[in-house]
Parts: structure tokens; sequence; C-alpha cells
């Protein structure tokens, strides 16, 4: 018998109509003899209308009672589903997290899958129900409910399939699956057939509005073969799996990203272990920062430049300036009028002509480059933020679109 | 340390700002030292809007997901108020069903409750924690979540206060109490101060929109002493306890029911176990009856005539019928254009004259008179559905209006 997990995101579910709809194409890969369980997230946007009602009723928003009020979201969309699907002569039964077998630990509001005993879920399978779960939660300590952060439910979804020993995992969302750049900004955009864990991963990583990097995560650790596919239209769709080689193109997808900004220490002294002093104090004041650069022209002095997301620019600043006076820099500068562009694929770090043609491309077009970085998977640049999306459709032409036809 | 249940209904919540509201009610018993445990309703009318969706998804509601369902609304709302006074600077905590010690056994959708463990609400007031418990559900078996049925909030504060043997259980409504009459029938109603259980329940079972019938049997088994108030504006409110003497007025409220329909079983032989029969065979079929009248005027056969709730009139005739054909009767009929009208007051039983003067208002109003019932605390009498109002004013009138005044 084989298991198959299908998670439904919030705008697949966004109605009674859209949630009768989702069960419809549930109950076909039912009725093809396969153990269902359904992950789903909440309806629409119910969890955006909790988080103004709290925001409303309270200006410190507990974290504790966050998770209380938002997983119920969730609960409601699994009943709904679960009617839906008895609707269809499917018997279902719907679960919360902690029904499910799924306990968390860590932080409210930024839990993290500790473990999954889908005892119940299988037992459920032999009396030939389909299982709906609750995204986005588990059971914590003592009883309390945990919520799993941004994505969640994508994380529960795959780590379920992890635990069933599922052969797929189908993410159900409101597009066609991966694109190799946003359609919206590149209309020569076109859907990936195919993707590796670690290209995947690393879109997610750049700035990509694919799956949270933690699901991808977690399906390349357990081995989850995933596929990201529209519930709106049939057919599509884009694998997520250990391997995908395509020979005829080394680079997969361009992502442009405008949620970062650029801060600078400037004049950090040459001294062995001051960087190390810098990047520890601002992790322990909680900041991530990406794409570090530092470049060493000036003598005794260095100057550090790093990304943020912008949303944490503010707190940057200030942590940037207190660290900046323990290890007597000379100061701290930031820009948000930057923008960062990545070419992502598997193949990149075998083919040593693609950093000069990505140069190239984007000196063509006058576009001038303010940090670049390179992984084996990738390359960024950083850009002015009213040029990115000029240089990521020159990316897109010259290698996905003229790629193709060589 | 007293301790205090209180308890708000979904218009006590429908908004952010009524939540606020409600919460500042509840903050200023806690900033009096007093231990608080607030029990809640779901938000205006989630749980309308939620059995609307499961209406459009599902055809056949299972009541099990039913369950799943409805008990997020007040979760929801539990967690909301839990921030609201947290931001008025009242430490607190919400608690599912399940998480308060809840247990609760029978039906999906209609369950009991069958024991409190308040263990963990209890160490929260020793931390200065109030408590905010979702109302309307427990813990079942197995890990599911039961839903205590219509007024299931009131019953979980009633049983809340008894197992934390709370001084006062607090229900906060959108009116000021409960009046002597419906005020918007009967313009003269007064908010009555106070009832005795009895005097309540028998009211509740009559058809007055006051607390559900089980609610008060719970209060009164374990002495709970109640109090209906508004939460819309201080003051007034309805006291329900164990003994309320005055001796100025014997009827303490006039309670019109429209809800109830008349069914008679025409020919019934008069042969010892028939009516026996009859009734057995209803109950069977889940019909349940209220003021049973059998007239044996013609002789070697009866007609047994009873009320039943008019959204059970369908199921009634069918099963009547099917009674009928096994014990041999000679036909049922009906009336839907009938409704009750009861004087409730505990004095009732001491004072003979209160019959006669019933039965002469309603005479000189020019009523008639379908069927009476009596009990120690009340009398009921059938009437005309388009002479109700009249019976309930005129009745008002003689008993509390004019009596006040003698």
């Amino acid at each position: 018998m084989t298991t198959k997990v299908m998670k439904f995101g919030g705008s697949s579910l966004a109605t009674a109509e859209r949630i009768r709809s989702s069960a419809r194409i549930a109950a076909e890969e039912a009725r093809n003899g396969t153990s269902i369980a359904v992950v789903v997230s909440a309806m629409g946007k119910t969890t955006e209308g909790l988080l103004g009602l709290a925001g409303e009723v309270s200006c410190a928003m507990n974290r504790r009672e966050m998770d209380q009020l938002l997983a119920s979201g969730e609960q409601q969309s699994a009943a709904l589903f679960s009617l839906a699907l008895q609707d269809l002569g499917i018997p279902a039964r719907s679960y919360t997290g902690a029904q499910a077998g799924i306990q968390a630990q860590g932080m409210c509001m930024d839990g993290r899958i500790s473990s999954i005993d889908p005892t119940g879920i299988a037992e459920g399978f032999k009396r030939g129900e389909c299982a709906i779960v609750a995204g986005f939660q588990g059971l914590g300590a003592g009883g309390e409910v945990l919520t799993l952060g941004r994505g969640g439910s994508d994380l529960t979804a795959v780590a379920l399939a992890a635990a069933l020993n599922a052969e797929d995992c189908l993410i159900y969302t409101d597009v066609d699956g991966i694109f190799s750049a946003d359609p919206n900004r590149v209309p020569a955009a076109r859907l990936i057939d195919c993707l590796s864990y670690e290209e995947c991963l690393e879109m997610a990583v750049l700035g990509a509005k694919v799956m949270q990097a933690r699901s991808v995560e977690v399906a390349a650790k357990y081995r989850v073969p995933v596929a990201v596919l529209s519930s709106f239209h049939p057919g599509g769709g884009t694998r997520v799996q250990e391997q995908c080689v395509r020979e005829d193109l080394v680079v997969r997808a361009v992502v442009p990203d405008r949620g970062v900004a650029k801060v600078a220490v400037l004049g950090v002294p040459d001294v062995p272990g001051i960087a190390a002093r810098l990047f520890v104090g601002l992790a322990e004041r909680g900041i991530t920062v990406e794409m570090i650069i530092q470049s060493t022209m000036r003598g005794q002095v260095n100057d550090i430049a790093f990304l943020v997301k912008k949303g944490l620019l503010g707190e940057a600043i200030d942590a940037c300036r207190e660290v900046a006076r323990e290890i007597d820099a000379q100061g701290v500068n930031f820009d948000v009028e930057v923008g960062r562009v990545s070419i992502v694929g598997a193949g990149i770090a075998n083919h040593v002509d693609v950093p000069g043609k990505m140069f190239s491309v984007l000196a063509r077009e006058g576009i001038n480059l303010d940090m670049i970085a390179s992984s084996s998977v990738s390359i960024t640049c950083v850009v002015a933020l009213d040029r990115l999306d000029d240089a990521a459709r020159a990316l897109h032409r010259a290698f996905i679109e003229e790629e193709g036809q060589e």
C-alpha cells in the first residue's frame, strides 16, 4: 500500500468552494487506493485576521497566547477538509498536531518538530481513513501547543511524509510550481520541472518565494520526494528530489531579492580575532547576517560589509554601533537602496565560465556590482535596487532563454 | 483568598473592543485580590459562521468533526481574552477545555462534563494568574474534543465554579439580567433581583431565554451562587441562589413560549399499559414530549395530547403515526398555531388562589385555554398563538405590576 502526503496552503482553502475543490484532488488519490495524509494551513487570510485581532486587544503579544490563538486556524480547516472528503464518500478524520502525534520543542511561535509518532494515523489508514492533519503546530512540553513559525505547514507535511515513509509529498499552492524567475518581474520565466534539494534550498535562502528553507532541509535529510503543484489547475508542477540532472541548463533559476539591506562596519582594526568579535556580538543580539564581505585595501583597518533582512535593519544598526564601539571600529553605515540577484544551479561549480559570463551580462547592461558572493550552487551580486529587475531579466535571457537554444 | 468564576458570552466578546471592555471588568475583580477564572464563549457569531462553512462543504455534518471544528472558536477567544488582560497588566493564561482538566463523556456535540481536575488552574492562581478557559468543551475518551451542546459555556462556568469552590459564578451577557417577562413583548417587564434555582430552572424549562436548564441544575446540585449580569453596563443583575424569599410577590415571572406545537393521539384504547407503550415508543425514537394531558371523556378510548418543540414536529408526527398503528389508536393530529404561557414562582404551591386568578385573568381577555398543567412552582396554559402576547401582558399586569402595589 503506497502512502502520500498532500499539503494544501491557505489560498487552496480560502473558501468553502476552494476546500471542496481541494478535497476532490485528495479524493482522487484516495480512490486509487493510496493511503492519504492531508496537511492543511489555515483558511485564506485567517492567520492574518487572528494576528490583527491580537494586535487590537494587546500591544505586547504574549507568544504563548499567540500559539494558543493561531493553532486554532489550522484545526478549523482540518475539520472542514475532513467534512468535505466525507461528503465525497471518502472516510476521513481530522487531527490536531497533538492528536497526530507531532511533538515539538523550542520557543513559542517558533517551535521545531522533535518527533512524530504516526501510530494513530497509521491505524486510521488500516481502517481506510484519510488523515487530515492541522499543519503548523505540535505538542510541546506540559501539553502546550507550539506553532512552528513561518512556512510551518510545509514543514509538518515534509516531516510527516518522512515519519510515514511516504512515497511522495505533494505541496499544493496557488502557483503552477517553481519558476526560473518570478513571472511577475521576468515575463519569460519558465516552470522548472525538476530541482535538486540543494538547488531548491539555495533558492529559498537567496530569497525566492518557494518552499521555506527549513522544509527543504528536512526533505533533503530524510530524502522525501517533494512536488510543488497548483491546486487550481491540474498538471505542471516542480519535483524537488535528490538529483535532478539537466545537461542543457547550468543555471536553473534567477532569484532577485528586494528584502535585504547592506550594513558596513568601517575601519575595523586588522587584528586577528576582531572580525570574530564583531559577528559573535551580532549573533548574541539575535542579528542574522548574510553575505559577509571584507575588503582589506586600506592597510591597518578593514571595512566589513554584510546584508541583513530589511525588517531587522533598525536592530542591526543599533547592534553594530554598540559592537563597533567595543571593537574600536570607526563607524557604521547602511544602504537600503540595494537588492541582490542570484543565479542558482548545481552545475555552476563545474562550469568555470559562469561567473565571467554573469559579470559581463550585467556590465553590458551598465549595472554596477556592489558586492559579490558565490557558493557551489550559486553566484550572487548586490546591485542598486532600481536596476534589480533589469539585472534579473538580462541574466534570465542569457542563462536560461538563450541557453536553451544553443 | 476568594475565588470567582466570570463567564462572558459571545456578544460580550464580539469585537476586539468588546473583548477589551470585558477584560476590564475581569481586571477590576483581579485587582481586588480575587482569584479569577474567566470562561469564554466564541466571539460573536463565530460558531454560526463555522456551522455555515461546515454546511457548505458537507451535507451530512459528521459530529466528531463538528466538535473538532466548533471547539476552536472558544480557544480563540480564550487566547484573545488572555492577551487583553495581560495588556491591562493582569497576569493571565488561557486554557483549552482539555488543558483546564475538564473531562467530558457522552455523544459528540452533546457531551456532559464528567469531572474537572482544577489543579492546573489552582497552581496558576498561586502564581497570581487569571485562568481564561475555553467554554463549551471537554476532553473525551482517547484525546478527543467533545463540545457540550447548547449553552455549554454556562455549564463550563458553573461546573468550574463548583470544582474551584468559588464564592460566585458571574454570567455576563448582553442583557441586564433575568426579567419578569420578555421586555420586547411585555414592555412593563421588570428586572428580577433574585431567583431560587428552582424558579430559574422552571423558567428555563418553560421556554424563557435565561440560563440553560442544565447549567441551573448543576448550579443547584453544587449550590453555586450565580449572578446574571450585563457586560455592557454595570450594576443590576439577577442573583440565582438556593433561596430567594420575596413575601410580596408570589409570581416572579411570566414566560411565554412560541416554540412548541401540540400533538394529539386520538382514540387510544383505555387499557392499562397502553399509554406507557405510547410514550416509551416515542422516547425510543428520540422524541421528547412535554405537558402530557389525557382526557377520558369518551368512555372506552382516550385522547392523549402533548407538546413537542416545533423543530421536532415532523419527526414527532411520523413517530406518533407509527406508534399509533402499533397500539391500535385511531389517528394523530397536530396544531402549530399554539403557544404556552406560564407563571413561575416558588410560592405558587402555597397560594391556593393563584390558579383561579390566572384562569380568570385569561377569561377576562377572552382567551381560550387549550391545555393546562401545573407544577409546584408554575402553572402553564396552552393558548392560541395569536393571543400569546395578550395573555402574557395580562398575566404580568395582574400578578406582577398590580401585585407590587397591593
